[in-house]
């Protein structure tokens, strides 16, 4: 599956469910804090060895695909609510990351 | 641009500038919420409408391209670290939601 | 209760369940954007009138104390282990405040 | 300066402003979400040593300071606003948390 293919997804999981009207852009960057949320409070007792080797336990996976999949899942409808191409964003921000932070031998 | 060479150039961006120690699951994650936090505070005050229309004010447009940019690297990059497969877990999860909220006509 | 009190209750409260160790300045922000965004998702499908008026549906205003509550909880745990007066770095903002924003009429 | 005091000071500064207006429910959630994310900013390249000792660094300490201010501020003005009472709410909550994590030795 490709992004195009997963953000078409969610816009007809969307319409199939009459939800269009629920995701306004201020409701989905709810959604996103919330689904954000939902992932550090995985990762908030943690020791930093037991965050690195988290995929380890299988419970604790599953919830963390779980919360990461929810996070992509309103990125990805955000962007496409507003009308903003996620990669295109990610590229240009990375072109100017390489100015303002250059690489140490360069 | 694809996701894979994204994944591929944040990788290659940390890398360059002996990030990588930096860039734990947890402190991934606390920077995730930071990005998610800014991206909140654009759309904080405007009304529902003035969000749905925030694209048309080149100055905000700017700022919210931006930041989705930074969510979307974040999560990227912790996605990488983890191992985890986001465009999978995505359609994993979303497979999920078809089954627990069943569309209206179905 | 005073603010006080509950600092020390929150105190005790770790120390008698041995929970010190966990409750890292780190650990505590990351539990802290945790609860906010269970208070986020409370509030995300909300109308702006629906969220006004969420005290009035019992099983909701119970979710919604409750969440605020967590958040204060933390938020006072991450002051004391950080050792800042919390009344007083918010009455200094505040000052502050008045000088960034003046009012409309002076 | 006590907690009812700050109540009434943010009360009065938002009427001074006219931004009653502003602080709706889910705005002042977006707030808080905003600020805490800053607080998150901080935090997220630090060590676990280096974030214990964060006051240590003047300039580090005063953001520090500066951002639970702000985390402060908005949460006392969601609260206010709800009509909820935060420290009756978070006397409620720890005296249930009391039940459901037992002490080590009772």
């Amino acid at each position: 599956m490709t992004l195009d293919e997963l953000i078409q997804r969610q816009r007809d999981f969307a319409a199939a469910r009459d939800w269009e009207g629920f995701h306004t852009p201020k409701n989905l960057v709810m959604a996103l804090s919330g689904e954000v949320g939902e992932l550090s409070a995985l990762f908030q007792w943690l020791t930093p060895d037991e965050a690195v080797a988290c995929l380890d336990d299988p419970d604790l996976a599953a919830n963390v695909r779980d919360e990461i999949a929810d996070v992509t899942l309103y990125l990805i409808r955000l962007a496409d609510v507003l009308g903003i191409d996620l990669i295109a964003a990610a590229r240009t921000k990375i072109d100017r990351n390489e100015h303002r932070f250059p690489p140490l031998h360069s």
